[in-house]
């Protein structure tokens, strides 16, 4: 504990959002899949743009910019990235520049987070389809250019599941624990969704320095297992680098990494995300989108159902409400 | 003050958002005006569906409809009214049946909120291009309808500008005074859009209550003062009838109606509440909509650059995040 706090003093950590977020529990979900208790943690509601997950990374991210005393930065992402358009509004807010780099072509009509990316005004650059390997040789060539015409250009890597990115997490662990504290709930188990393994790697790590007070269960919705664990390693290496605190566990005794409910990838449904998406709001009055949160809600209730978990769980919904608004 | 918690003993209330919402300083707004301070209230983050000001209508007004024990809930407003897809968020959440009367066409794709209600499998009568006379023609043959069925209809009145819609905002401005003091914050002025009233009665009755502890302007987004001035005594006399406690204050004496930033009316923007839908997300990372909140904001600016405001001011944001992704 005492620890968290010693890193957090070192580290340039901006206010972009209104934290904590709320924790409380679903009482229709408990009645529908006759389980309890079940929370949710509404990293929906991160209080900046859209709201969503990557508010808490780009509090790490962009202090470790200003720290540098950057003043470009470049988000990228595909078109509907929540990444790209927090990145926007935390840049407009910080009035810093931003360039988001988008690995798709130039849309007719701008729909769910491209419309909020107009509102911004932000300088968007359209690359076409093109694989994430070009996508960040595109950025790496824009990043030496800008420094050229005398520019200090600052390069958010791997759609922010980076070791800055991750001390989000650390932090988001640290805050539920807390408010258990405060609100007299108790937490067994806690459900995310597992991308590139930039909110995993956080919340694991934070985990362990914590003691172990949660089991962290990451629902991936686009790698296979060892894939996304190995991305998840990778990340918690930056951290250690950042915070000097050692992660001395094997990962696979940490956590458990669920790869059961990926589907075929990235961005592509399962038929029971899909039904997902459509009945989980009925419920609680709370939407998903189709990319992260409808597949490891679909995780996480076919666990309830299939009864792979003990005491109580927690969802955290990382948001991306702006991208719903595209995907029909 | 003890007044207002015992009329809440008396009322079925419901809890359908995340209260209190977010209170803070918009450190970018008063660098751009020169002013300070200028807070603002979260009330597009209340934890329903998109968010919005109707959440805490909602409270009270499906409180209502419980208490009665009603089981169809018929809503009606323009294709993207936010009173509409909160009802039907809420109604979900309260397994209530839902229906929504629409002016306008079905259109063919769904956009915004249409797409939220969508999502909710909402039950949406698509009458037409219609008066909102009309509309409520409508809406009490389909109440007289679905009473011949045997089921219990509930009419939300107004787009929930009533008095029980009100008292969502007699609450609010307790939560703000709460708030107030628990974050050691003095604000005088407190600015809000004003549309059927609806918020407007609730703050002003609230505030009179309360001992007049800030000064109420409501900006017109519609209606001329007379008309809006006259919506806000209706909605107050069904407030007194319901709290049973009176308001023995001239309304004009108990806040300012501002009608200078309304334009041509409800929907049609102004030249500058359409530049500050665009400047404003750039200043503070939150978007607002092209209807209610861009012209209330125009106005407390406006008001704020001509130095027609004394002390700390704050804005109610009342939402309508979904709506924005039609507007384009």
């Amino acid at each position: 504990m005492e620890e968290l706090h010693s890193w957090n003093k070192c580290i340039n950590k901006l206010e972009l959002g209104i934290f904590p977020t709320p924790l409380y529990r679903m009482t229709n979900a408990e009645g529908f899949l006759n389980y309890k208790p079940i929370y949710i943690k509404r990293d929906d509601i991160t209080g900046l743009g859209p709201g969503g997950n990557k508010t808490r990374s780009l509090e790490y991210i962009l202090g470790d910019a200003v720290r540098q005393d950057s003043n470009v930065i470049i988000a990228s992402g595909p078109l509907q990235s929540n990444l790209c358009t927090l990145a926007a509004c935390a840049c407009s807010k910080l009035k810093l520049n931003c360039i988001l780099v988008h690995s798709g072509e130039k849309p007719d009509k701008f729909e769910g987070n491209l419309l909020l990316n107009k509102i911004l005004d932000v300088d968007a650059h359209y690359i076409g389809e093109v694989s994430e390997n070009e996508r960040t040789k595109y950025v790496d060539e824009l990043f030496v250019k800008l420094e050229k015409e005398g520019k200090r250009p600052y390069i958010i890597m791997n759609g922010g599941s980076t070791g800055y990115g991750a001390l989000g997490y650390v932090n988001a662990i640290y805050e539920i624990f807390k408010q258990c504290k405060e609100l007299g709930f108790r937490i067994n188990e806690i459900f995310a969704p597992g991308g590139n393994g930039g909110v995993a790697a956080g919340l694991i790590y934070g985990n362990a320095i914590l003691g172990f007070p949660f089991k962290i269960n990451i629902i991936s919705v686009e790698y296979d297992k060892d894939t996304l664990s190995n991305h998840i390693r990778n990340i918690i290496k930056e951290v250690e680098e950042i915070t000097q605190i050692p992660f001395n566990y094997k990962l696979e005794e940490s956590c458990s990494i669920i790869d059961d409910y990926s589907g075929k990838g990235w961005g592509r449904n399962t038929i029971e995300s899909e039904q997902l998406v459509l009945d989980f709001p009925k419920m609680e009055g709370i939407f998903i989108e189709n990319v992260y949160n409808s597949k490891a809600l679909v995780g996480m209730f076919d666990m309830i159902r299939k009864s792979r978990v003990n005491g109580e769980v927690c969802f955290i919904h990382t948001g991306g409400f702006g991208s719903l608004f595209s995907q029909w």
